[in-house]
């Protein structure tokens, strides 16, 4: 570890695919960052197994009396495990609560989501499902930074996934999973090398 | 002309590009389709004077005491227009009022659109530009089926086109209307041969 890499921290309430592929990227030496580490509100995420299993420190914060957000003092304990670690960046990856003020404050501006849509198209949940339910022929994916709002913040990168003759909005959600592992270890490259300047709601790639 | 050429109808309100398109893939026999009559709600607009020039016959509908719609005896006007010259599909090209009951009675599943954007992201006016404003990565074009709502109805094609660095709205505008030129006609042919078939809200092509 150099004194320039990111130190990560990743959120998430699911089987944790997309940490792994973080996890890897900063192993294999493809992004100069460490995941430092994981927090989920499911005591039981998959998401948890995988960072156990590479030895990276892990921290459930919940349950929590709400099923899309948490209490601040929860919330609160994030901030805390986050900056005990010493985290440069918030990766949420399958987190599943809305983020609110002791979080957004505490990391403005360093925190980032990945989305199974073409954002502003198709916000919330399973929105591999909405996309094919509502028929489009072109979804993807998007990396954006978060704020207030859901799935609403300024956009770092986003990448096109055709839908298919024949396809399943399961067979849709493969498809865009393996862009989402593309472009989330590309995007937080982009940020550890200080290359995403926000101007606005628009994100600028120097 | 052959029994079996599409018979098309062209609401538009500008300069009508994509009727200047429409015709050239017609006389070029690219689409086995002719345009049959051009109908506007602005009397001078560029649109009416692409029709002239090609010997399309046109009829001004309007004004309106509306903006983004017609009066039903308007709009049934329209249809009169459309029936009198066996119109078998209508074709909006930069048509600028939202479709009622008259026509969409008359026309149910045999009315497209086009819309500069990957719907349902940014529906409305001046679509590239809310992309743009958005800071979106990807945006695109749509060709749907019309309904009543806002660029709502069913998605035949989508093509994405990428938000390149040192674009302007309007950069980016011309290079989705270049992508609107060939979708455009595609959806035509596509629909001339009898291939597109409506499921639900989902559009199959056979």
């Amino acid at each position: 570890m150099t004194s320039s890499e990111l130190r990560i921290g990743v959120l998430g309430s699911g089987a944790g695919t997309n940490c792994e592929v973080i996890l890897l990227a900063c192993e294999r030496g493809e992004i100069p960052a460490r995941v430092v580490v994981v927090i989920s509100d499911v005591d039981n995420a998959g998401i948890l197994q995988r960072a156990r299993q590479r030895n990276v420190p892990v921290k459930i914060v919940g349950p929590s009396r709400f099923k899309t957000k948490l209490e601040p003092e929860l919330e609160q304990q994030i901030v805390e495990a986050l900056r005990a670690a010493d985290v440069g960046l918030v990766v949420l990856a399958g987190y599943m609560r809305v983020l609110k003020a002791p979080l957004l404050d505490a990391y403005a501006g360093r925190i980032i989501n990945v989305h199974p849509s073409l954002l502003p198209a198709f916000p919330g949940l399973r929105a591999w499902e909405q996309a094919w339910k509502y028929g489009v022929r072109v979804t993807g994916c998007t990396v954006h930074f978060v704020d207030a709002g859901i799935d609403a913040g300024p956009v770092i990168l986003q990448q096109p996934v055709p839908v298919m003759a024949g396809d399943t909005a399961e067979t849709l959600h493969q498809r865009i999973q393996l862009t989402e592992h593309k472009l989330l270890p590309e995007a937080i490259r982009l940020f550890a090398a200080g290359k995403l300047e926000l101007r606005g709601r628009q994100v600028k790639i120097l």
